[in-house]
């Protein structure tokens, strides 16, 4: 097993332990390392585990701890709870990754990182849009095998896409779909009147109006009490046939299964890059279904995210230690 | 067989046979037939066919011809030349199609269509790109057999892009690059100074420069006899690892074989949409890179493109008809 360890003679300054972490995740978090000279000393475990009798044993004596890829059950807590002081969660939505009740009354700070993916999350929805729209990687799995058969695509220049969710990724998704030549309509429980004027979009109040004027939908949403299951199979049915659908944000701002029953009907089609249960059940119908193009949850896995992040990550540590505020999510 | 016509009865009009047409053309070129009421009637052969003898034998009669997929062998020439007054060509470059200098001898008017597939190249040339960066349909593969195995992907922001071309379709494609927020180099023969300006674009005069400056490389020169050839193993080889080069153009405006090479390094990656040999040789090198995404090339086969060439196709006939100029290529 490979430990990456800085400034190990460094004794006196406190432990933090990445007790797990992604193959990508290693050289730019290791390039943001200097943020914690003289701060704390930084233990890298590189063999990937998510054994929870492993993890608390690589935490031993650590004062921080960065949660990459696991959670940190209630269980795990009493474990560790004794010793750690701060968990910095590599990602947003640290809710679903331990207890952040529990961590307070402890007087445990849990920090999250914000923003870090808006740029890789719109790209990546972009990506799923050009798929349904040019069936690129449908062709060349073909052309790979031999042969010669072309599809026709859908134009995009002129067409409306409706954009549900217009903070940070939606925004950036809106200037790409303008460079496009599409027209924006929005949808936000409060809308950025600004970003509105600047990017000439159209605000949209019903849900359902907004499915139905629009040649592409794409969900940016975060999820949250407002939004869960805010999506119904009343609006899902006002998309009409030939409707391009896309899903980069969380499957739960969607009812439980009423975007499956919609895709059945065949007449629209749908990128998704998350679900309900994530990994997807090998046995799910959208795994079959020849109208969705499926991604493994990886809008936010380019390189300008990793970089964000892992800074995030540092510079959360960094100012634990020196009795700083930043993204404390607790 | 399927044949349609309109106005048959009009036998006092002039007859235009489409003698083999694609079905994704069927109906946008029927919507446009109005534009030759009273002026011609138009015989439409929906079964396909690259017969020599059957296509004359269809053209029997025909003041007015429309090629589409298939090319007028000189021989094919003599046999229909004494009664065609005037072909229109369902693309660019009509002069691999059809002889120009033999027909303009005979008084024959050629045809062709103009920048009808500009938006649906550009936003082609993006699918390509898209699927480099983030490996969408090679990811969507996986996912419809079962697994949950996601891939890193490449940022597009702040990178560069250098564009080789820069006319209808490489602003087109410069407009989407801005939305990204990417960087523009351009380098073209003749350069259009206002939109460079409009686009914040920076001109290269050497090419092998701009390949070197270059996180991706898209082409968007039309095939001349200067543009044959121009791009060599020289500046490929200037192509730093990891670059996205991308080719909707024209395969022959790079050297024979030194795309190939410089792809069986497998230090860059590309999306093809253009072989020097079509349909692509079963046994190509190409098909079998890994760091290659191949499709048959359909770029310009979207719905905007297929409305914009057949409304041509039309106005080009009624031109003709009405002894007024009109897309006239001989």
């Amino acid at each position: 097993m490979r430990i990456i360890e800085t400034q190990p003679e460094r004794t006196d300054l406190p432990l933090v332990v990445v007790p797990n972490i992604v193959d990508a995740m290693l050289e730019p978090f290791t390039g943001t390392l200097d943020l914690l000279r003289d701060v704390a000393r930084v233990r890298i475990y590189t063999e990937p585990t998510l054994d929870e009798d492993t993890l608390v044993e690589r935490m031993e004596g650590a004062k921080g701890v960065v949660i990459i890829g696991f959670h940190v059950s209630d269980a795990m807590l009493d474990r560790v709870g004794d010793h750690v002081g701060c968990f910095a969660f590599g990602g947003t939505g640290v809710a679903s990754y331990i207890n952040l009740i529990a961590t307070r009354e402890r007087g445990i700070r849990v920090c999250n990182v914000v923003h870090y993916g808006d740029g890789a999350v719109a790209e990546h929805a972009v990506a799923l849009m050009m798929e349904l729209a040019r069936h690129v990687g449908r062709m060349d799995a073909a052309m790979h095998v031999g042969g010669w058969h072309g599809e026709d695509g859908v134009s995009l220049e002129d067409k409306t896409i409706g954009l549900v969710g217009f903070g940070g990724i939606g925004q950036r998704m809106a200037r790409i779909a303008r460079g496009f030549g599409m027209q924006l309509l929005v949808w936000n429980s409060h809308l950025d009147v600004q970003a509105v004027r600047d990017l000439e979009a159209t605000p949209v109040n019903d849900l359902g109006e907004l499915f139905e004027r629009s040649d592409i939908v794409s969900l940016h949403l975060p999820l949250l009490p407002d939004t869960a299951g805010l999506i119904a199979s009343e609006q899902l049915n006002r998309l009409r046939p030939g409707t391009l659908f896309v899903n980069t944000a969380r499957a739960e701002v969607i009812q439980p299964g009423a975007l499956t029953s919609r895709l059945q009907r065949g007449d629209i089609s749908a990128g998704l890059d998350v679900f309900d249960t994530e990994p997807l059940a090998d046995d799910d119908p959208l795994r079959t279904l020849p109208n969705v193009v499926l991604t493994p949850h990886v809008a936010w896995r380019a390189e300008a995210a990793y970089a964000s992040l892992t800074r995030q990550l540092s510079q959360s540590l960094a100012a634990y230690f020196k009795g700083e505020s930043f993204n404390i999510a607790n």
